[in-house]
């Protein structure tokens, strides 16, 4: 009832121009049930993960996945599919990984770890030194030099659990593992270990990034599983325990690679965008299926969707698979350059990086100098009306980091909300594989998409 | 900021009685943080599905669950744990189970299959005969008796996938299952098979009820995992296919059992009711993990919550843990029987039987003769200020079959909705297991149980 009423007040303001809301609910009902019959997402998942497996910037893989991309979207009859090329950095795993800990009572005792992606090496004789624990970067720095100098850091901070979305609970510890090597290497320390940002009490170990500066000794780094930080602090607090780090990573110089694009033109707004994107590299472990094969995949059918359904948008819409976002965000800040320099305006941008899991809602930022609240006066009666049946709703927040550079010149900048539960459970490991994504929540994160763009492109953000 | 306004309306309104919503949203928070962090319900379920096992009515597994029901509660400091005595149906699969099909080109092929519960066995020697396959009991119906007399139906229908919520896709196929062996017996065949009722092609097999009348023969009949109907399909489309089922199922003499009853005494309506439960039985396939361990231990860890936290009840709440909701019923009806001789008013019962997905809502049903509308229109400000910020809000739909019963009796009948996607993967099969149900999901339903019962209880349905 609540949902007719709008109906008739939305079809009552909206111009000729316009499909009517009731017509445009039609269309989304149609593309949920395509989206769910067809499992579109998931096929091309099941080759990204499969066939082309995980795909650092500048791997082989990660040409592979751009060649991928591009030849898949080649088949979709859009009116542009082309490559943007981006400069990338290109650090590599190297062959040798052994983390151990070394106590009087239990002897060597092998952790499961992985290098954190960014760090050095230990060179080939590895290094091994007394641990100390923090709980916090604050913790290390308010310590005397002569504390940490020559040892190893362990930065042990869990994620807090008892919130109740993930997101937030690795927000709150994420800068041991981004910022807390450097600062250990700032105090003299030759090594850092990082509990692994995960809720779950398991035995797979988290890479990503970390960050030196240029003017500090950078010190190698790795992150070990949450139950052998346990036992690294059980180890720590009952006597003098080392650890021993023999990683072979390092930083190659920059490759050349590539952002992938697929376009379909507009028809009243051909100079106005609205683009949807995820990011085609991942991680060294895994299969990269969460973070962010959905995304990419869930991307890819948006545009596939609106060209199978004869949709003509107003503006031109844009699928951009992003190269780099893990390492160094190289795909997103140039496409955001080029946008500058070409003065395109974006309307939208959409991007889908957190997961595979049941799509929840669209977060949502305004352009610079702009109050989000805003738009979302204006856009709300319409997601309620179109995107409630399908439990799909806005809430303020973060878009994501692909389409943040390109806040100076966009209208809004939105991100998927998926349930959040299970997604660092897999996050950057080797269990972010195909067999941890279901097709219907994948499929539910496409369907809103769809219908988000849809709505965009018909009602625009009521900044007018 | 919308949540803030209505705290201050509906503190304005409230009685001094009452606690006021802003403390209440205090409470809940609290609430929240301690399910999450604790993950009781988890550990809970690891006993129930690692140590007890699946639990058919009337096997030795249900009573080691009602010990361990009755125990387990005991712990809590409740007012009262207690057994209420049922009597229910004794249903075995025995050890013989073998199904295949038979052509010309192919030979003989074993097909992936369960007995459906309640069903007959076919003897020692097993049935066999040739397939015709229908899409519907109709389409069964609609057929000459001679075409079908002595040959083995296969109802094939599969769920539409196209519907995002999968109860909506189970709905519309369960039919078959339900009844399609009786509709097949009653035109003379010898024995019926069904596709298995998931979302999903895959290898597993997945039993459920069966019904048949006093009045015609009963006829084995078997489910088929989802890929093995599809090759069975792709035989019988082919040419003339026979298939081979051998089942020792047979249904016992009744037994006695208890449905398994925590309690909390009110302290202003101690005569008036609020009950969350789900049911202890389960399938003899795998462990009953999200149908339905899930809902017994959020149903004893809301009890668990509600008394740790030193909470009051005005109402009297009672955990209910039902026996044999699988395969009759009984502990529904006869809790429900009880209740009308004690004439106990239940303002509201809960159940959760829908699954350990993370939850999206509560669907509510009024009592005999009243507008479900009324009560929703009441209480929708106090959930989207209460419950709005962990995403869960109310609906009109089912509450549940156990509680079903209670509809003459009851103010509310509230059903907890959990995300859809994943749940008949595993329903009545063997992967219904631990290992697929995810701690904070499950989590999820346990706090908005808690916190729906702590809103109920301070500020009523809004009939009074």
């Amino acid at each position: 009832m609540r949902f007719l009423l709008f109906i008739f007040l939305l079809s009552a303001g909206t111009l000729e121009a316009q499909i009517p809301v009731d017509t445009l609910a039609s269309m989304i009902k149609d593309v949920y049930r395509k989206v769910y019959t067809e499992e579109l997402s998931y096929q091309w998942l099941t080759t990204l993960c499969k066939d082309v497996g995980h795909r650092l910037s500048g791997s082989p893989q990660a040409e592979k996945a751009v060649e991928w991309g591009k030849k898949t979207m080649d088949t979709f009859g859009l009116d542009a599919v082309y490559l943007q090329p981006v400069i990338v950095p290109h650090w590599v795993r190297g062959d040798k990984e052994e983390v151990s800990m070394k106590t009087k009572g239990a002897g060597t005792v092998p952790l499961k770890a992985l290098a954190l992606g960014n760090s050095v090496g230990t060179g080939k004789k590895g290094v091994q030194a007394e641990v100390i624990e923090v709980q916090s970067i604050d913790e290390l720095k308010a310590m005397p030099d002569e504390k940490v100098k020559g040892k190893i850091v362990f930065f042990n901070r869990p994620l807090d659990k008892g919130l109740t979305n993930t997101f937030a609970s690795y927000g709150g510890a994420a800068d041991q593992r981004y910022s807390g090597p450097k600062a250990a290497g700032e105090k003299g320390a030759i090594a850092a270990v990082v509990r692994s940002l995960s809720t779950r009490k398991d035995d797979y170990p988290h890479t990503g990034s970390t960050f030196y500066s240029d003017t500090t000794v950078n010190i190698p780094a790795v992150a070990v599983s949450t139950n052998d930080a346990d036992v690294l602090t059980k180890a720590v607090r009952a006597g003098k325990t080392e650890v021993f780090i023999r990683t072979s990573c390092e930083m190659l110089p920059d490759v050349q690679s590539y952002n992938v694009i697929g376009e379909i033109k507009g028809t009243e707004y051909p100079d106005q965008f609205i683009i949807v994107g995820g990011h085609l590299d991942s991680w060294d472990v895994g299969e990269g299926a969460n973070d962010d094969g959905a995304g990419v995949v869930q991307s890819m059918e948006t545009l596939y969707r609106l060209k199978k359904m004869g949709y003509q948008p107003k503006h031109s819409i844009r699928c951009v698979l992003y190269m780099n976002e893990e390492n160094g965000l190289k795909g997103g800040k140039e496409y955001a350059r080029l946008a500058k320099e070409k003065n395109e305006y974006h309307l939208a941008a959409i991007e889908t990086d957190a997961g595979a899991g049941a799509a929840q809602s669209f977060s949502c930022t305004a352009g610079e100098g702009v109050v989000v609240e805003k738009h979302l006066g204006y856009l709300n009666p319409y997601v309620t009306t179109l995107l409630g049946p399908y439990d799909i709703e806005l809430q303020t927040g973060g878009g994501g980091a692909d389409i943040g550079p390109l806040k100076p010149s966009v209208g809004l900048l939105i991100g998927l909300r998926p349930e959040s539960a299970r997604y660092f459970d897999y996050h950057h490991s080797n269990i972010d594989v195909l067999e941890n994504v279901h097709p219907r929540e994948l499929a539910s994160g496409t369907a809103a998409i769809v219908s988000m763009i849809l709505l965009l492109d018909q009602y625009g953000i009521g900044n007018e």
